[in-house]
């Protein structure tokens, strides 16, 4: 068994379906990570005892999904210099227009990397989590190329059988 | 000299202009109140620190101005079940939307008690202060209704002096 | 049988199912409260005797839950020196925008405390009552802090099953 | 002198600048109008005994502009069965968004006729109190399509001035 | 049979389930109406023969409704004095925050009486048409006082029904 | 002297400095062009006669620029099949959103090609018109790929610069 | 069979449903188009080529939709001095609203001519590229009037409906 | 001289004040960056060029900024796999919601790490860049943890200056 890599956040359970596009993306690359559910706001200490727990075990990255007044990624980057990638959740009557502000616009001095809104924001995550340890691993980057080549040729397959029809 | 009976934190100095709005009006009401910088992402265990001592020092109420990602109000309410009073700062260039639905998209569970955009917000949040403490209060119960009955008077004035031009 | 300390009002009996929420934290607080409709705009007189009501009750605090053009927080708090605590229905074609803003832009000198949209909004405008009527009862203080250790514990749980799957 | 066909209420005495563009369309179509300040927050009482005097003295038509949490128009026509014509201020940091729909998402039941934001809203205001009052008086119909007549050899105007630059 | 006072215009025929609220409520009140379609940019002409008509068979009052860029009340509008009141439909995928402001941000000049989005801004535009109408007719002008009335006792009925529960 | 070939209008001569921007664009490529006020609902006649005098005097395509509720471009679309380009102006409180909104929303069946807002917009709206033109015209088409190089030639120089300090 | 006279590229082929209504109005209308699948992100290659392909068998138009940060229009805009139609999706969870404004929102220099959010939107792009090409074609000129004409039609027969219920 | 670890690209050279931001932060941390300006829609063969470049090269991360239809960032991240990371530029009259929503709501499959509007986020864009390079050396993450700690100092000073007035 490998190390783990990557911690996954999530504020509630029900964010689960939509961060689990995050940990199945790690799964294809074949990243370690541990994924929880944590909130700022009702369990505050689970979410700095996560943040110490990241950085004693050689954790790489924290993704945290959120929704409404989505603190957590914003949370987590308070409490430690490692990358935080943020994803907001859509599930609230303003689309997630208040989970997106809320996680994009940070003061300036603690970055959160925040990615679209749901499934695809939540895919984007476990991407980029591979970019970044892909700069230490030729091997890792290679199968990001492959990734965006599959990508490509499923595009053109859809693309083909468009022209068929 | 009385005991502190509200906190003001801000998230920033550049917010004291506005947050001075709450602080007046306390004054105004002869309430005690400590007023300071705390950032919820640049200084989070002073954020912490300042809910254990309002707890221990037997303040009654925490008043949270901040802008953009605006996480101060609702990060000290998960430190505390004293009532917290948030004022979203006005000074992004979303004109504040950021900064209100970051301080009021609470989830359920942690409540802050948001009021409006920057200036008339501040001093709103030191009026819904002096209406909690009213209410052991009897003598500053009356002054509130003085308060009302002075901003009624102001605007017939105004109302009257209009009616002469 | 105890003294009303809280009044919920809401502009239409369509909002029920909504502001029921506060009215079931108040009930597992053991705070007694009365619950009606009235309409700032159908039936304002309505609400200027509730606020009286309140008044010559005993009444603490009132939580006013509205939707669309939501004045009726705003109203009963020009009626009034209680704490006013609004919820903004997410029931308009605009995702409650309207009724947020509605509720929380008030002009300084009448605050309203206002909360999150819809169902979280409605349950923090209970738990936010139970905060303010806690400052007068350690015992109910000692209530909150064990409700919010229980919502530490029930996420704690559902992150042990998380890590279980 | 002739009777008081118009009510012009705002907010607030710094709304003058902009109403009194409603008043001088009415200056200008002769029509009398009784123009002043009252909240519908700081001075509701004031308010309905506008509502009330409106209906005393036979008054038509009531204009209402307010900003932020703009609930003057609706206030007043709760009141009244008088027309209401509702002006949002643009003044606040959402460029009046909020004075906007707290003035327009009226409830099924009491409508307030919502004009477009600030000085060019309250110049509509007047025209549309008018037309209103012009169903009733051919030669104030008459002088409404001069003015319509004037608006549109003014463009003319410009347009020839511009062509020949 | 009277005569028409209030003609009800629609973008399309999809916008009939919402503007049938206009009517049901002109017939409550006993004005005779005409109902038809007209869009302003598939039918333009039809609309200004819509407003020819309105001035030569007497009509008092003209209503609109029309989403997206929702420019049939302003269009109307422009070939007309009769007061124009529109209805923004929130059929788009905005939510119809386009039928909103392409129907309420009139230049100066042309004024259009907006009322809220889809079936309560629909209702309501039947009855400012009446309050308009109301203005030359004591028994209607009663008829509104008794409507409210109701409005209000519905209510209070709602709210014993609640109390009872 | 050649032909009109583009027919620029725009609602108020305020919007001159803006649509301006769009006529020199032309200019520079060699496209006669006529440049006027009219307004959808000041002068609905004017816009109307235009669009038959394009139709009459072979004009290609029309150019609307417009503000708040901007009806310019989708009202004189709704009188000819020339390809009309509409530009919304960004000069309202809400930062030309309803411009934009009113201008792009146009329903199935009568197209407004919208560009952004403002000066951009205006200048790419001289583009667009250039772009149809050279469909025809190989010589505007070189003409158009020699700008874009040109473009490509300042940014690198800015870059150089940019890269010296 | 004919040339290919339109390009039309969506960026995913769940776009299909919405582009399709862009096609059917270019067979109605006797145009050739080619339409297929390309992702601005995902296949930029297959953008540049097709921008090519557009340049060397002379198609005269592009139309492209594609949702959330919708580059695609833009994108291929880039790369060709052909007229580029951009349609934004409706799909995301802000309705679109990203989509619109990453679609219009284009810098000086590269013009997009955007159309309406979603179907209606993807009609009037099959509209606008054919008002282009009448341009050139007398007889398809008379089609898009006969077009309009049956529109026109339409809708009187559904108001000679409704009046007849 | 050490090698280049960061691109930074703006989309015009009216963004170099704000991306200088991100520069200073690079300098601080002693990481050697390349700046350039280079536009997604004006040059972009150039923008490909620079992905390559920073492939050969040996570029660890790119910084993005730009404004309006915001592509600069996707763009370029649809030709590599390094970390990409946006800013959205404040400059629009949309107060920058159109550059925040064209950068983050990305497609599935091709991440771009989005920081706040403006200055703050081009400072946080600088800052998330040396967190990923600090995962690869040690003495940078000191460095990173040193720095928070200076502005948890300045913050308590600020804090400590407030409390002695």
């Amino acid at each position: 068994m490998g190390n783990i890599q990557v911690g996954i956040l999530m504020g509630s359970d029900s964010d689960l379906p939509v961060m689990q596009r995050a940990a199945s993306v790690l799964r294809e690359f074949g990243i370690e990570y541990f994924m929880t559910v944590a909130s700022a706001h009702r369990t505050p200490d689970r979410v700095i005892e996560l943040a110490k727990r990241a950085e004693n075990e050689g954790w790489k990255i924290l993704i945290a999904g959120a929704g409404m007044a989505a603190h957590l990624a914003g949370f987590i980057a308070a409490h430690t210099v490692l990358p935080v990638i943020g994803v907001p959740m859509d599930s609230s009557p303003l689309g997630g227009l208040d989970a997106l502000l809320s996680t994009v616009q940070m003061p300036g001095g603690v970055p959160v990397a925040t990615m679209g809104l749901g499934s695809a924001g939540a895919k984007n995550a476990g991407l980029f989590a591979v970019e970044i340890l892909a700069l230490q691993d030729p091997e890792l980057k290679q199968k990001l190329k492959d990734y965006r080549e599959e990508q490509r040729k499923l595009i053109e397959e859809k693309a083909a059988a468009l022209s068929q029809q």
